[in-house]
């Protein structure tokens, strides 16, 4: 195939190891020898022709990149419109691509992405312009459909389930004075994947978290405090991971209500109080409470080498489908066995991913509702499995990188998003 | 010297290296021929004759000590009251003593527990028991008198600069469109030592985190408003570490008002929370916020190398300390250069410990109030450096290790306290 140019950019909410996908995506298509473009800010980068060629990125910063968390290019929460809403919108993006001879759209994100990528690459075909789009997973949300699992999930559980283990030895000491239930609360929207990792510290009987409250299950208080109680007479303590979509028997969110984002999803936050203070009231425990937010999504210190392995892969499946001339396609993560974790990389039509939702199966969770079954554990342990810390500089920090590149000179006229 | 009975135990909040101290502490006493008790949940176990025998602890149990976080004897905040008010305590303690033949007290410890150690170290002169009292300096919060910096403080440095140096990553990455300000809460009740650390991650002018909130510095809303929006026009974002000692001007804890722990001090959390409110309410920008509470302190995952050999030298000497005759005084961290940073253990006598609070200096604090000084750096730099990851199993967790150790059998009348 004859030297192409690619763009590649980002979307959504970030993860620890995205640009280790970014990093394997452009390294391998400059190996193939194709020019690889990358847009600031996600689409809104391709609409606003913020462009920048990443053929000037040293094999040190690619290397950087791959232990780098965050966006490096600049990520975004902007929905594009449908196609009938909004023509004007998908029509600018095939102007950018064909004013930069962009032949493969790059798009690495989740549900929302998929179906940005699926839509624009409708509307090439109808302007009879020649485009490959390829959306490239990545979520911490777990929730896309045809992969066994998204890239940036399996760092995200193993930040949580380490976390969960160190606070609870925290608490454990603490409790006969002192504090006797911890509350962590974790990110995951509309499903509990991420809090059901929590579970994994969890490996005998009676190992913390002893409560578990998913987004699948609705609050129950009288239940959540009896189960409490009993943890605290039993081991001294309590901890309790809490996933922020926890929403009562009338499907109310627990935390009080936010603002939304560009999706119109509710922005949640503070479940954690607002469960502690149930403790508090109900029980009269000592509690403590933390709510890691963007710390969990971002700790590529601690993120997990399969889930490493996993972005990377993705990454460089993507340029191999766009060398097959592949588009409106996915790669994705195909579980061979559990136990060794063995799996490999295929592929899937943008269909059948695009706004749909991977939810977490009823019987990942435990009959009581409190904590994760074997069938769970077995799913979710080969996911955190192996380390990969970042190189620490000589001032105690890990050497995250930062590529300042230009912009690329505009070839059209400026849009307004 | 002969063989004889120490007695260990655990006091307050604990942190990711107190074990270690335990750890270096039980071998150097073992090597020396002595035998080492423990006391299960601090001080409260010592008056309820709750002690256990760490001779059969074996050497790979104190190996996965050395890297294990929380207080694995207990920890506990209980506070004895003045020797007048409550002779009665403080003659059970030294009965246990007796009792079981101990002829060392190490305490392991902040202010409070230096405390306890000298008049207990008092009383038992009084009786004529001959005591030796030892304490040995833990505490997260860094306000020990007399001692350079407190082992476990380095730790909490190194996990709150790494962690807002990611986040701020993370919200870099959202910032053309969605989060804009991202708020980490840390711990500090009274002095900004923590906070101080997260300005670590600033090794460039402009460089997250652009605003740090100081107890020392009251808070200020205008001007506080006013750094936000310039860091959000300059850079596209600002990120933020408050203390959770956080006050206004008239003294008020920004957070709200919670309940008091043993030794009455204020409960506090949920100032991040409080200060995203007033982004949110004056200036509009979306924002995020984090509470690391216990994550921060029991995070051994991301442990400072410097802050281990601390913890370890300090067990180590506190044996040498008996051995040597000496009673109520501490070992203590000496500097003798930042950099390289060179340090050696020397000692200091209890009264000018106990109760005494090192302050965060005023001059590493930066004129506007929202950074750290050259000065400050220099001195907390050294503090972080170096890593010392536990090994971890083929579950992909930390190999954390919990000691069973029985209770001795009781040689005294039953004691409440």
């Amino acid at each position: 195939m004859s030297a192409k140019t690619f763009l590649y950019a980002q979307s959504g909410g970030v993860t620890p190891v995205i640009n280790a996908t970014a990093a394997a995506l452009i390294r391998t298509a400059r190996a193939a020898g194709h020019r690889v473009l990358a847009a600031r800010d996600g689409i809104l980068g391709v609409l606003e022709e913020r462009l920048v060629d990443t053929a000037t990125l040293s094999d040190a910063m690619l290397d950087g990149l791959n232990h780098t968390p965050g966006g490096a290019f600049g990520s975004c929460r902007y929905k594009l419109k449908g196609l009938e809403d909004n023509r004007r919108e998908y029509e600018r993006l095939v102007e950018v691509f064909r004013a930069h001879q962009v032949s493969c759209f790059f798009y690495n994100g989740g549900n929302d992405s998929a179906d940005t990528a699926l839509k624009v690459s409708r509307l090439a075909d109808d302007l009879d312009y020649p485009l490959q789009c390829i959306a490239v997973p990545k979520t911490i949300d777990n929730d896309l459909a045809e992969t066994d699992n998204c890239p940036g999930f399996g760092s995200v559980a193993k930040y949580v389930a380490v976390s969960i283990l160190e606070a609870s030895l925290d608490v454990m000491s603490m409790s006969s004075t002192s504090t006797k239930v911890f509350v962590l609360e974790v990110m995951g929207r509309h499903a509990g994947w991420i809090a059901a990792a929590g579970g994994l510290a969890a490996r005998q009987p009676g190992d913390a978290p002893q409560i578990i409250l998913f987004p699948e299950i609705p609050f129950d208080q009288d239940r959540f405090c009896a189960a409490v109680k009993q943890s605290v007479e039993r081991h001294g303590y309590c901890a309790i991971v809490a996933s922020e979509g926890l929403r009562d028997a009338s499907g109310d969110f627990l935390s009080a209500a936010g603002s939304r984002d560009a999706f119109g999803h509710q922005q949640l936050g503070g479940v954690a109080p607002a469960v502690a203070a149930v403790v508090k009231r109900q029980l009269g425990y000592k509690y403590h409470w933390a709510v890691s937010d963007y710390l969990q999504r971002s700790a590529r210190h601690i993120a997990s080498a399969t889930d490493l392995a996993h972005a990377q892969a993705v990454g460089a499946a993507a340029v191999a489908l766009a060398e097959q001339g592949s588009s409106a396609v996915m790669p994705v993560i195909r579980r061979l066995s559990d136990q060794p974790y063995r799996w490999e990389i295929a592929s899937a039509p943008l269909d059948l991913i695009a706004n749909h939702e991977k939810k977490l199966p009823r019987d990942f969770i435990s009959e009581d509702g409190f904590g994760i079954t074997e069938k769970a554990r077995r799913y979710l342990q080969p996911l955190i499995l192996g380390e990969s810390f970042p190189p620490f500089g000589d001032d105690g920090l890990p050497r995250y990188v930062r590529p300042q590149l230009d912009l690329l000179p505009r070839k059209l006229p400026e849009f307004s998003a």
